[in-house]
């Protein structure tokens, strides 16, 4: 091991491999503080060629790399294991936007940019970076697309895999492919993009990518509507997809438990319907012609939707304030449920078609097998998906409730996902958090061939062992 | 050989597998008759399951299967070769339209549907099923996954992958991968499906799918104009991108050259613009709104480009009618091409910001080198795909022109795609066509890890070999 630090160090110069506890530990704890590691050090490179180096280095020594951007996954994948022989490849000092074709449309940035530094780059040129999500402060492109990363614009622009055009990939080998074209087509041979986006690090390293952009939208309108039912709001989705087509580009929903919470911890953060709705609906809608014209459409939209008694009450933002105000009450519940203490969460997607009778019989059985328990269910509705999270019962001590029944409340909501063919990962990926139940959720053939291409492209077993799948 | 013969009788019964020459013949030459090939017999399944039974059989006795559904591809990835002893798998029996959701907006469907079948259908049920290209009236969708087909519709809809939500797939061993799942968020490991999408059934052979569906547009408006240069033409795109944005559903350009054979072979099919401008770009606008709206953003936007002298004239179509004749003219080319006599073709893509260079400098190569060679480019301008084809000058023989300087053009043609980080392959695929190339193209990195992967998938070779990657 000796060996390899002091190979390491002279590629990257000592300031760059961190070997004291106090340097390393910043890098051992993933965001939500659920999984802590150990490793043997950790790399800072500055280039693909450096990540090349350190790979081949590794592969040589059989000692297993870890990569990780801002780490701000929710399911561990960028966490070690608790061995300490493994190395974190930590790409932040790879932070460079490298080019913006404004006639292509596309951006060329480094795997270590935060998301937000190119969202802001995309807008001082007058376009829009639509992948947008609550860690964009600190999450980086590399770990976005190792992820597959989605957020509050997939309605619109799709996930981190659909924004992506090209990629540079150091593979297990050490090897770099230069995938790094800004091409809308490109039909010659395997989707190797598509195969190591989403594959969290454990195929090859990400370490570069060219990105589509968009125009920025001149005006956009922010709407709550409330609705009785869960149909409804399906309905108003089905309406709004039919008359605001690709104007549409948000539909999240919230139940008025969600709502209650916020409220309970964040007053200021009250739902500005009255009467405490079963379901409040946000729709944002983004035009690039006028704000007169997608004013005028919204309305025309609502006023549908008021007249068929699909919506109940409608509150349109008066100004971009009030319209961020709305934003931040949708992304304040994931806050307020932290505030009120541990809970059991589960990011699924179903087909919108089953959505209303996943919710109605998981929640029957929900309450019927665990009496009390608090459903906090909100979402990307747009994209039928759910945060259908529980939390313990008032009375009951939080801590001891979750030990007890965190496998039971997994194995009813995840039943209840197969039995509807949804997804036990929407947007969240595997990591550790959910590598016991995959085989089971994806099946035997989906599993084997998985393990056969982890097998072909990593056959030591270096990157990222032991996530997504484990070989 | 007799044996397997006569188990593979046994599944589908002796009228569903085709032994003798005269009905075998229809299966063995590809819609352009540049391949044809021998077969041992083809088999005619119902079901995935009797496709299931016959890739284990194979597997069993060592025989090829080539899978294949329309027969219309261009780059010969369906057709036999030479050697008598492959199987050919037609999944034209499995036809059949499964199901319709229209409040998930999705439609699954077997493998051997017809495209235009898939069409028509969602248009019963008010939806637009957004692929579209010339073969639509045989092309099957599982063609059309396993190619990753593009055609007229990219630009807002994306290509085949972008449409598929899930797949069903029978893999080399002869299991059935059931991902048929309707979802729009699914991060629950390696994107199996797109690792299948395009790789032309050399993994699996794809036999249903489940893809997306859009609300029908309720008003179309289609226009040509004239722009004096290839710089205006991408000035255009940039400027109906931004004000338009996904109403922008067609954006065709079409070379004074390429109209010009038209009117030769055509004389109904003449350019209404008067005066023989250099580039001619068919624009489309689709909308959900109404006819005023996008006949009015249509209007405000040509003369916005007139203004700025992007264009310099346009004609917008009175009615459907004329619009299918506008769309009619960008067709016909491929046709007068054919009636003019054998040329050499390149489905290529650029990125929009290296067009103009590539074609000025390739025009110029083409013209000092091939003096009288014919230069035919036209494309969907808005993907950066260009179809430049070339043809032999008019006072030389041109199949003996073709014989001499097929390889030569080419790579001129290609050098300068790899110069500009272009494609060889934008929507047709690599099949037999472009096989030897291929591992330049992509280089080393790329192609060896396209190698892992059909190795591991396919490690007695036997689905479709010496397509797109040769082991």
């Amino acid at each position: 091991m000796q060996n390899l630090i002091h190979q390491l160090t002279n590629i990257l110069g000592a300031k760059f491999i961190l070997l004291e506890d106090q340097d390393k530990s910043p890098y051992l704890t993933d965001w939500r503080k659920r999984f802590t590691g150990k490793a043997l050090a950790v790399a800072l490179p500055k280039s693909s060629k450096e990540v090349a180096q350190i790979v081949k280095l590794c592969s040589e020594h059989q000692v297993a790399i870890v990569p990780q951007g801002g780490h701000t996954g929710f399911c561990g994948g960028a966490t070690p294991d608790n061995s300490g022989n493994q190395i974190i490849l930590n790409l932040k000092r790879m932070n460079q936007i490298i080019e913006i074709d404004s006639v292509n449309q596309s951006i060329t940035l480094e795997a270590g940019c935060i998301l937000q530094a190119a969202q802001e780059k995309a807008a001082d040129h007058g376009f829009l970076f639509p992948l947008s999500l609550g860690a964009e402060g600190s999450c980086m492109i590399g770990g976005n697309l190792a992820t597959n990363a989605g957020g509050t614009n997939v309605l619109r622009y799709g996930n981190a895999r659909d924004l992506c055009l090209g990629l540079e990939v150091v593979t297990a080998q050490g090897e770099i492919w230069n995938g790094v074209k800004g091409l809308r087509k490109d039909n010659t041979g395997y989707d190797l993009r598509d195969l190591f986006i989403g594959s969290e690090g454990t195929l090859g390293i990400i370490t570069a990518a060219v990105m589509k952009l968009y125009p920025l939208p001149i005006s956009q309108w922010t709407t709550l509507v409330a609705c009785e039912s869960l149909s409804s709001t399906i309905h108003l989705l089905n309406l709004f997809q039919k008359r605001a087509n690709s104007l549409l580009t948000g539909f999240e929903m919230m139940t008025s438990e969600s709502l209650a919470l916020n409220e309970k911890h964040f007053p200021h953060m009250a739902n500005p319907i009255q009467g405490n709705p079963p379901f409040t609906v946000l729709i944002e809608l983004s035009d690039h012609e006028s704000e007169e014209h997608v004013r005028q459409l919204l309305e025309t939209i609502l006023e549908e939707a008021f007249t068929s008694h699909i919506i109940s009450d409608a509150v349109i933002a008066k100004n971009l304030s009030q319209a961020n105000t709305f934003w931040h009450m949708r992304e304040h519940i994931t806050l307020a449920q932290a505030e009120e203490g541990a809970n059991l969460k589960h990011d699924i997607t179903i087909p919108l078609s089953s959505l209303e009778a996943f919710i109605q019989e998981t929640d029957l059985l929900m309450r019927s097998s665990f009496p009390g328990v608090r459903i906090i269910n909100f979402g990307h509705l747009g994209d039928g998906n759910l945060h259908y999270n529980i939390a313990p019962p008032l009375d009951r001590d939080p801590r001891a409730f979750n030990e007890n029944y965190e496998k039971q409340i997994h194995d009813l909501v995840y039943a209840q996902v197969e039995r509807h063919k949804g997804s036990i990962s929407a947007e969240h990926g595997i990591g550790q958090l959910k590598l016991a139940g995959l085989r089971a959720h994806k099946g035997e053939v989906a599993h084997d061939l998985m393990l056969a291409v982890k097998k072909a492209l990593d056959p030591k077993n270096i990157l990222n062992p032991h996530k997504v799948v484990s070989i």
